[in-house]
C-alpha cells in the first residue's frame, strides 16, 4: 500500500542549486525479487526485532528513568538515545508506505517517552540528567549531544512526512532551537562549539527544509565553520591538534582536502556540508567537498564501497592504506557514503556519483546484514579466517538501526527529478508514479532482473513531455544498447553517463535498455600493499567472494589463472537466489612448503586444478563458517 | 672500568634447570666500533637526560608528593612508576661497571624517594596514595601495581648485585613480601588475584635468586597459575572471556598455544613463565612455552624482530597477520624478546634462540633509538611515508628507559658458561674474563669488525681445559671455515648450530671462525599479504631497508629483479659507519597510471633501470624524512 505522502530522503524541492531532487519513496513501488523481499522482511520481522532490543538493551528504560517512571542507572554509551532515533526514522518512513497498527503503537510508544523527556528549554538527551544535568554542553568532543539531537531531528523530519503529525517536528524543532540559542556567534551571547559527532548538519538543513526556518540553515553553516579551530571549540579550548583528526577538527572544513579521521562522522560531516552547498551554493565548500570526494575514491576506498581502514579509531587511514582482513569498514559508513553520495548526486548529476551510490548499497551496505534480517555486521572485512561472524545486536549499536532506516528509505534512492526531466539512478522491478517540477505527471513500469541481468524494460503507464535520463553504470562493458519501441536508439550509450532520451512520450512507450554483464576482473593499485599480484571479480553491480566452502582447497591456496574461463550461473536455490560465478583455478600448496621467512623463492606453483565458485560478497557468513576472500591471488 | 662484581642479567648460577648460566655483564668488555659507542652514548648522554625527562615529566614529583614534599596532582598514566624504576635499572647496570660520581648521585635521588615512599607495609606505589589510597589492589586488571612494583624489584636486584648495597633490596622484599601476604591461595587466608600487566612474574623469580626466600618463587608461579580462571581473578570477579586475550587471561597459561593479545603482556609473561621452569623444570610450562615461541616465530613474527601487528591493543593479531605500514612493533616488545629469549637459551641452548636474540637486538631493538641516542621509536614499521619520526620522550614513556637499560646490560647477553664449558652467543670486539662453574677461569680476546665482516678470532688469554661453543648462525650461508693456531677445524660448521671446540686450551691460542656475509634475498609466506612478490635484503645479522633518499625515484616504485646483482660497500662515513647495499633496480610507472582500482592490469613494468642504496634498518629515519620500505617488489 502506497501514499500519496511527500516523503522524500532529503527535501530538495526548493533548494535554489540542486539541479534535481529525489522522488518521494512513496511514489516508488519495488516489486523485485532482490530488493523489496528484504525491504519485506526490514518491515516484517527486523523492525520489530529492533524495538524488542530497544527494550532489551535499557534504550527505552533510560527515557523512562529520565522522566520519573524508573529508577537505576543510564544504561549503554552515552550516545544511546540515537539507537531509538534511528529506529523511529527508519519505523517512520515504513509508516510512510506500509503502515500497520502494531508499528503506529511502537512509534506512538517512542513518540510518548521521547515527548516527555525533552526539557522545558528544549534540550533532549536521557544521559544528561538528574545528577549529570550539570554536564550538558560541556564537553562537546565526546558527549554526542549534539549527533543524538541530529538522529533525533531526522526522525522527527521522517515521521512529519510519513505522517503528517506535527507533534515530533514541534519536539525537534524545540531541540533545535535550544541549539540555535546555546552555540552561535560570541556577538549574539552565545557560545562558540560544536559537536565531536557530525551529524546535526544534515539534521538543521533538513529542518530548515521542513520549517523554511532559516535559522537552522545558518546554525547548521556556524557548526561546520566552528570545526578546526585551534583551540577547539568542542571541547574546553584544548588544542586538538592533528589529534583533532579523529573529529575533523585539525583544519578549517574547507581546508580538509582527505577524507580523514573517524569514518562516519567524517561522511556524515560531508553530507551535511553538501546540504548546506545544495541551499546555499557556495563554491569554496564545493570545492573542499569535491578533492574530499576525490580523495575518498581514488586513495581510500575499498573495493567493495566500504569505507575505514583502522580499526583504531574507527578511522580512515592514509592513502592506499586498504588492509583487506582488518579492514574497518564499518557498515554505518558505508550508509554515510550513500547518503553523502545521494546528495551530491541530486547537487551534480554525475553518473559516477550514482555509480558509488549503487556499488556502496550492494557490496557495502548489504553485507553488513544477514540474510535472514535480523544479525549484523559492525565490520566488514574483505578476507575473513571464518571467525568473523554477524551479531544480533551490539553494546554500541550503531550499525542495526542504520541499516533498517536505509532499507525503509531505499526507493527514495532511485529516480530524481528535474524541472522537465526524470532520472534513473538505479534499476529494479517496480513502478514510478510522480510529478516533475513543471507539473508534468510521470508515470512507468519497469520490469528487469537487474542485478542478475542487465536488460531493463521501461514501459509507460501515461504520456507526456519530459526527458528520459537512463544510467549506463561505470561497470558496464561498451556495448550497451537501447530500443524504444523496438527501435534502436542511435546515439551514444557510453559506460558512466546517463544517457537522454527526450520527447513526446505515449502511454505504453517502452524503452529497453540493455546492459551488457560479463564477467570483469577488475585490478588494484600497486601501492595497496594487500592486493598487489590479486583480482576481484565483479559482474553487473554485484563484488564477488570465495568462501572455501565451495572450494575443495583453503582459499588462500586457490590462484586464478589470468586466462581462466568464468561462467556466470543462476542459482536460484543458493543465499536467496544469486548468480554465481565459476571456473577452475589452480592450487598452490607454497603455504605448506614455505617457512614464514626463508632464503629461498616459494617452490613453483603446483598447478593442480581446483574447481570453484564465488558468491556475492554481500552474501557470504551465511552458511557454515569459512574462510572468505575476495581479492584473489592471480597468475 | 671494570669491577669484579656478580652481576649477570638473571642469576642462574644455582637454577637447577638452566643448562648454562649467563656470564657477570662485569665480565665482558666491549670493545667494537658497533656495540660500544652505543653504550658510551647511553652512560653519557641518554641516562642523564632521561633522568632529566623522569623530573620534567613529574615522574619523580609523583614520589615528593607522596612523601609530602610537594604539592597538586598525581601526573601521567597510573604506571608511571615504573618509568623511573627501568631508568634505575639502566642506572644501576652502568653503576656496575661504570661508576661516576654523578651517576651516583642521580642514582641516589631516585633511592631516596623510593625508600621514603614505600608504606610501613612494604607497598609502594605514588598513584594510590591519599584519596587514592583505598584502591590499592582493586582493579588488578588495569592499574598495574604488580607491573610497577616488578620493575622496582628488577631495578632492585640490579642496584644490589652492582652496589653490594642493601638499601633497595630490603625495599624490594618488602615489596614483595607485600605481595605475597596479599596474594595467595584462599586457604591461606588471601586473595586470589594476579596483574592485568605481567612483568611482576620475572622480577619475583630474580628476588627469589638474589635472596633464596623461596616464597617469591612460590607467589610467582601462584600469579602464572591465576591467569585465566573465569571469572578473572584479575578484575572484580567479571568474566572477561575472550575479552581477557588482551591479558593473556582468556585460557589458563598452560594451554595457551599462542602468542597473543598485548605484545609486551605477552612476552615478559613467558619470560617470567621460563624463568620459572628454569626453577622448576616443570614440563607442562616448558611445553605451553615451545608452543608459544612456535607460533610466534613460524607465523607472528615480523622479519626484523619486532613483535605485535596491531595498533590497537599493542597486540599480536592473527596468523600471518602482519601488516608493514601499520606494523605496531612497539619497541619494548623486541626487548621483551630478547628477555625471553636469553631465558630459552640457557634452559635448552638451541642455536635458533640465540639467532632470534641477536636478529631482534640488531633489527627491532636498536631502530627503536636514534643515532644520536636521544630519540625513541613506540612503533617500528617496516614502510613508512616519511612521517613516522622518532620523538624526544612519550606520554606513555616505557620504551626509552628500556632501551637505556637493555644497552647497559647488553655484553650480558654475549656469553654463558656451563660446568665446564663457555658459549659465545654474540660477536663483538672484546674480552670475556670469567670462571666456569667448575672453577676454571677463561679470559680470551675477540677480534672482529662483526656485524659487518663474518671473521671472528678468539684469542686466548690463559689455558686449561674447557669447551669453547661457538655460534654458527642460521642466517650464514654454508662455507663458514673454522682456523685454530692457522690449521682448518675438520668437523662439520653447520649453520644455525654451535660448533664445540673440546680441548686442553694454551695461552695464546686462536680460533678464528669466518662466518661468509654474502646479501642474501629472504622471501616470506604467501599468507602474509603483504609480502606477496616481495623480497628484503640481508647481510650477516643486519637487515636492510631502502629510504627514498637514496634512490631517484619513490621507493614504492622500485623494482628489484630477481637477477639483480648486489654490492656490499662500507661506507664509514655515512649513518655512523655502516656497510650499504647497492644495485640496479628499475623502476614502475604503474602507479602513475593505474587508478585505484581498474578493468586491466598494471600496464608492463617500464623497466627503466634506476641504481638503489639499501642501508641497515636499523639507522632509517636518521636522516631528512623520507619514504621508506624492508618489503622491495620483486621481480
Amino acid at each position: 500500500m502506497s501514499t500519496a505522502r511527500f516523503n522524500p530522503i532529503i527535501d530538495l524541492s526548493k533548494s535554489p542549486h540542486a539541479r534535481l531532487q529525489p522522488v518521494p519513496a512513496s511514489a516508488v513501488e519495488l516489486s523485485d525479487t532482490f530488493w523489496e523481499p528484504r525491504r519485506h522482511i526490514n518491515r516484517e520481522a527486523t523492525i520489530t526485532s529492533q524495538f524488542q532490543k530497544l527494550e532489551e538493551s535499557g534504550c527505552f528504560d533510560n527515557f523512562r528513568r529520565a522522566i520519573g517512571r524508573k529508577q537505576g542507572d543510564f544504561r549503554g554509551p552515552v550516545f544511546m538515545d540515537s539507537d531509538v532515533y534511528k529506529w523511529l526514522e527508519a519505523a517512520s518512513s515504513t509508516l510512510a508506505t506500509h503502515p500497520t497498527p502494531e508499528l503506529e503503537a511502537m512509534v506512538e510508544t517512542a513518540i510518548e517517552l521521547i515527548e516527555a523527556a525533552q526539557q522545558p528549554d528544549g534540550y533532549l538527551n536521557t544521559h544528561f540528567m538528574f545528577d549529570k544535568a550539570k554536564d550538558r554542553w560541556r564537553n562537546l568532543r565526546d558527549d554526542h549531544e549534539m549527533y543524538c539531537a541530529g538522529h533525533f531531528i531526522q526522525a522527527a523530519v521522517a515521521h512529519h512526512r510519513a505522517t503528517g503529525s506535527p507533534r515530533l517536528l514541534k519536539v525537534a524543532q524545540g531541540v533545535a532551537d535550544n541549539i540555535c540559542a546555546t552555540f552561535g556567534p560570541i556577538e549574539q551571547g552565545k557560545k562558540l562549539g560544536t559537536c565531536g559527532h557530525p551529524e546535526i548538519e544534515m539534521a538543521l538543513v533538513e529542518l530548515y527544509r521542513a520549517t523554511s526556518e532559516k535559522r537552522y540553515l545558518d546554525e547548521a553553516l556556524f557548526l561546520v565553520d566552528m570545526r578546526g579551530q585551534n583551540p577547539s571549540v568542542c571541547y574546553e579550548g584544548q588544542p586538538l591538534g592533528l589529534g583533532g583528526r579523529y573529529y575533523q577538527d585539525h583544519v578549517p572544513y574547507r581546508q580538509l582536502e582527505e577524507v580523514t579521521g573517524h569514518a562516519v562522522r567524517m561522511l556524515y560531516l560531508a553530507a551535511g556540508a553538501t546540504d548546506i552547498v545544495l541551499e546555499t551554493g557556495e563554491e569554496a565548500l564545493r570545492e573542499a567537498l569535491d578533492k574530499q570526494w576525490d580523495n575518498m575514491t581514488s586513495k581510500r576506498l575499498y573495493i567493495t564501497g566500504g569505507l575505514g581502514a583502522r580499526y583504531e579509531g574507527e578511522a580512515f587511514g592514509k592513502n592506499y592504506e586498504l588492509p583487506n582482513e582488518r579492514a574497518y569498514t564499518e557498515t554505518c559508513a558505508a550508509i554515510a557514503s550513500v547518503m553523502w553520495n545521494l546528495r551530491l548526486l541530486n547537487l551534480q548529476p554525475q553518473e559516477h556519483y550514482a555509480d558509488l551510490l549503487e556499488h556502496t548499497l550492494y557490496n557495502a551496505v548489504l553485507p553488513g546484514l544477514s540474510l535472514d534480517g535480523a544479525h549484523y555486521y559492525y565490520q566488514n572485512p574483505l578476507t575473513d579466517d571464518g571467525t568473523h561472524r554477524r551479531r544480533a545486536w551490539f553494546g554500541c549499536a550503531c550499525c542495526p538501526p542504520n541499516v533498517a532506516r536505509l532499507l525503509a528509505q531505499l526507493p527514495g534512492y532511485f529516480y530524481s527529478v528535474s524541472n522537465q526531466d526524470v532520472w534513473v539512478h538505479l534499476y529494479a522491478a517496480g513502478t514510478l508514479k510522480t510529478t516533475l517540477k513543471n507539473g508534468q505527471s510521470v508515470e512507468f513500469k519497469t520490469t528487469t532482473n537487474y542485478p542478475w541481468d542487465g536488460t531493463v524494460e521501461i514501459e509507460l503507464a501515461s504520456g507526456g513531455k519530459f526527458g528520459l535520463f537512463l544510467r549506463v553504470p561505470g561497470w558496464s562493458a561498451a556495448g550497451a544498447t537501447l530500443l524504444i519501441n523496438g527501435e534502436a536508439f542511435t546515439g551514444e550509450i557510453l559506460p558512466g553517463t546517463y544517457v537522454e532520451l527526450n520527447r513526446e512520450w505515449q502511454a505504453g512507450d517502452k524503452v529497453t535498455l540493455q546492459i551488457p554483464m560479463p564477467v570483469r576482473r577488475i585490478f588494484c593499485h600497486p601501492y595497496v600493499a594487500d592486493n598487489l599480484h590479486r583480482v576481484a571479480l565483479q559482474r553487473g553491480p554485484i563484488l564477488y567472494a570465495i568462501e572455501s566452502t565451495d572450494v575443495s582447497v583453503d582459499v588462500r591456496n586457490l590462484v586464478l589463472p589470468a586466462t581462466a574461463d568464468i561462467e556466470a550461473t543462476p542459482r536460484p536455490d543458493l543465499l536467496g537466489g544469486v548468480v554465481v560465478l565459476s571456473g577452475s583455478a589452480i592450487t598452490s600448496n607454497d603455504s605448506e612448503t614455505s617457512p614464514l621467512y626463508g632464503y629461498s623463492r616459494s617452490p613453483q606453483l603446483e598447478g593442480d586444478p581446483v574447481d570453484f565458485t564465488a558468491i556475492p560478497y554481500y552474501a557470504w557468513a551465511n552458511r557454515d563458517a569459512s574462510p572468505m576472500q575476495v581479492w584473489l591471488r592471480e597468475m
